[in-house]
């Protein structure tokens, strides 16, 4: 792949495309025509085998079988099949990994873990993160901390070593911030904290599917991911939990159990006995019954990832989403020039997730009209009373999926941007309505 | 409907599927050939509108709408809009009741919030509950009540009013016990509760769906519910959650917030602001992002009780499966007499839920070989170490679901499981190894 596509031109990226070694896997997904989907950051997209699959298991395993599924379908082992699908997009073992709940329900479990773990260490009352982190990560760490009396620190991500001290229980990040892209060093990070004295709790939901991981190799402690971004689980699609296996050792010696201790955490959840034995390993995260449906199509997402494996797997789709990411960043900066756009995503591809965000003063007007022409991103409010750009401003995301995005498809989005910003018709007043979500 | 069943035929039971005003509602459910299933209580059947409207969520909305359906599709609104299809059915009103997570979830941010609204009366240290209720309700308080310094204390359900006193913060039940299918009585027991300056907590798993329901009638405190049961939402289909607007204002006033405090229960998700601020009234119990297949499944469970609704709704049902369950019970205690069968379940309808159960004592091995004659039922084992048969002895479980369940198809159940038993064909090993689940 190129480093610079300053030259490039369209027929350059078709050509790109041609000589793509992933370019096979496009087929696997069910692309809506006449569309360049930039938003597989929030929700990815739909896999040509899921219709069939969830037919099946709606109409055979749940409406023909019914009940016998649990045994005959494997429902009932869903949540560990699952997990051990993504373990190897995380750099986790087999059977560390358990598909379940929301990624928000999930970072409850381990960070309630991770604050029990802790709990003999008297000085360690924080648990610390990034001010710009995800805020459905913040608030479930605020409620822990409040739990137990401690207080959530937040603070810059440049400031992160300065503030791990004795007083930090558990340093909560997320490891592509979902507005910047911004990609943090996880196992630097990681080895701060441990001299430091605190727990670590990584949340991959801008990260699982879009990059090599090694939970393992960077020795982290606990982890959270989404099913629905990279994964292409479908709306909503399960979560999943990683914790490092000498914690759940240590769970086992000990008999700490996370909180939602409910029955399919359980040692035995069919014998029915009215006390709490957590199950062994990471089992013990599970909860209740898992929605099945979801989890199936779950499945289907996560199988497209094992026909990427013999093209070159996790890392072959890293080097062409930098890439495409790269081209779109020079694209739009040419094409858009003098018209206010300013790059919060770092330029260096190494410390990038799959995603570029620019700020754009009427962000929100902007995409809708790009939207219009079939361009899909998604704009992101600013916090105007925040200082940093990159916190304040309305920012256009564009999330770079490698299993199905083209070079031409880049090519196309930055030109079609290009010509939104200089015909300035996002003025028009029917883009200036704000929808529910945005 | 007949009191009694005793001089009754299978002739008999065909006239009565005849004069049934509920009868085309079987019509509504894609039941498999040959097969008697009498286990919806357990997971309600398909019906038959799902595998389209799957389809349509997963191919139109998904797939072709993508990210624009969480407006154009109205999935942003699902944990409400779902919610209020079950308000109806469980004597809520509308805006009252969510559709998200599981039961054990949403029994966890309600017992975490009915311990909070008690943190001012420093004598209530407990939470009671039936000793024999479902496990995972006591997993689930139980880790509450240790997250507070408190006990679980767990009593005779026939003892319940001994047991209310001033240390009690709250009372937790199940309306219908999952082994025996008694019914309690919901108004009288939440005023004993409350005059005993308890919280209330109901999980009505296995009664919402199933006969009329009034929390409201009652002034019970929270309640929580299954998706997948009578409701027909499939496997691991979403649970519920309610709460008396009473506490819903107060939190509102007070500031108080249940502790999975994610993203989706926050009064302006899209701010993304990072400090929590509770959704009005029951949204603030939804958490993170609904699991939108599973979702529309429940939805279309719930669409069949709509058309219910002119025939009689929720009574008529209840008459009904009162009906059922009554000829069931007469008919296995005349045909099985001498197997040592023995009712465990209420005889007086009034008194239980919608299923029967018989402990038997090689239970396990006689519904396999009932299964195996096309009768679904499912065995729950008994705890030998306990003194009530209803609770030492494996039991036989039969659920009696009204929408589709036939008289005819009580009458051959009922007839195979007398065969089953007096030809002793339950002894061939084959019967005997047990699943997984069971």
């Amino acid at each position: 792949m190129t480093a610079s596509f300053a030259t490039t031109s369209r027929a350059d990226c078709l050509a790109l495309d041609t000589q793509d070694a992933l370019a096979p896997l496009r087929d696997e997904f069910a692309l809506p025509e006449g569309i360049v989907y930039l938003d597989g950051n929030s929700l990815g997209v739909l896999p040509k085998a899921t219709p069939a699959r969830l037919a099946r298991v709606i109409e055979h395993e749940w409406g023909h079988d019914l009940i016998r599924s649990w045994n005959t379908a494997g429902w009932i082992d869903m949540a560990q099949r699952v997990g051990d699908k993504i373990a190897p997009l995380i750099g986790a073992g087999v059977g560390e990994v358990i598909a379940a709940d929301s990624t928000s329900i999930n970072l409850y479990k381990v960070l309630e873990t991770a604050v029990h773990l802790q709990a003999g260490a008297k000085t360690r009352r924080c648990i610390v993160s990034e001010r710009s982190n995800f805020p459905t990560d913040l608030y479930i760490a605020d409620s822990v901390a409040r739990a137990h009396g401690m207080t959530l620190k937040l603070v810059d991500v440049d400031a992160l070593d300065a503030n791990l001290d004795h007083e930090v229980a558990v340093l909560m990040l997320t490891h592509v911030n979902y507005r910047t892209g911004r990609l943090l060093d996880m196992a630097t990070i990681t080895r701060a904290a441990h001299a430091a004295g605190a727990l670590v709790v990584w949340d991959l939901a801008h990260s699982a599917g879009a990059m090599p991981l090694d939970l393992t190799g960077a020795d982290a402690d606990f982890a959270v991911g989404c099913g629905y971004k990279y994964l292409n689980g479908g709306p909503g699609a399960p979560a999943f939990v990683w914790a490092h296996p000498r914690h759940t050792d240590h769970m086992e010696t000990t008999g700490l159990a996370q909180p939602l201790s409910g029955w399919l955490g359980h040692a035995a959840p069919f014998a029915f006995t009215p006390d709490y034995q957590p199950a062994a390993g990471i089992q013990r995260f599970v909860c209740g019954t898992p929605p099945v449906l979801s989890m199936a199509a779950l499945e289907v997402g996560l199988d497209v990832f094992a026909k990427a494996e013999p093209l070159g797997g996790l890392k072959a789709l890293r080097r062409k989403s930098s890439a495409l990411a790269t081209l779109f960043i020079e694209r739009v900066e040419t094409g858009c020039d003098g018209h206010g756009l300013s790059l919060v995503t770092p330029r260096e591809p190494a410390t990038r997730g799959s995603q570029v965000a620019f700020a754009c003063e009427h962000g929100h007007a902007v995409m809708q009209a790009l939207i219009h022409h079939g361009v899909i991103g998604d704009c992101r409010a600013g916090d105007p009373s925040r200082a940093m750009v990159a916190e304040s401003a309305d920012l256009l995301r564009f999330g770079f999926t490698p299993l199905y995005t083209r070079f031409v498809d880049v090519w196309d989005a930055a030109d079609q941007l290009s010509k939104v910003l200089g015909s300035g018709e996002w003025r028009d007043p029917r883009f200036a309505a704000r929808a529910a979500v945005t």
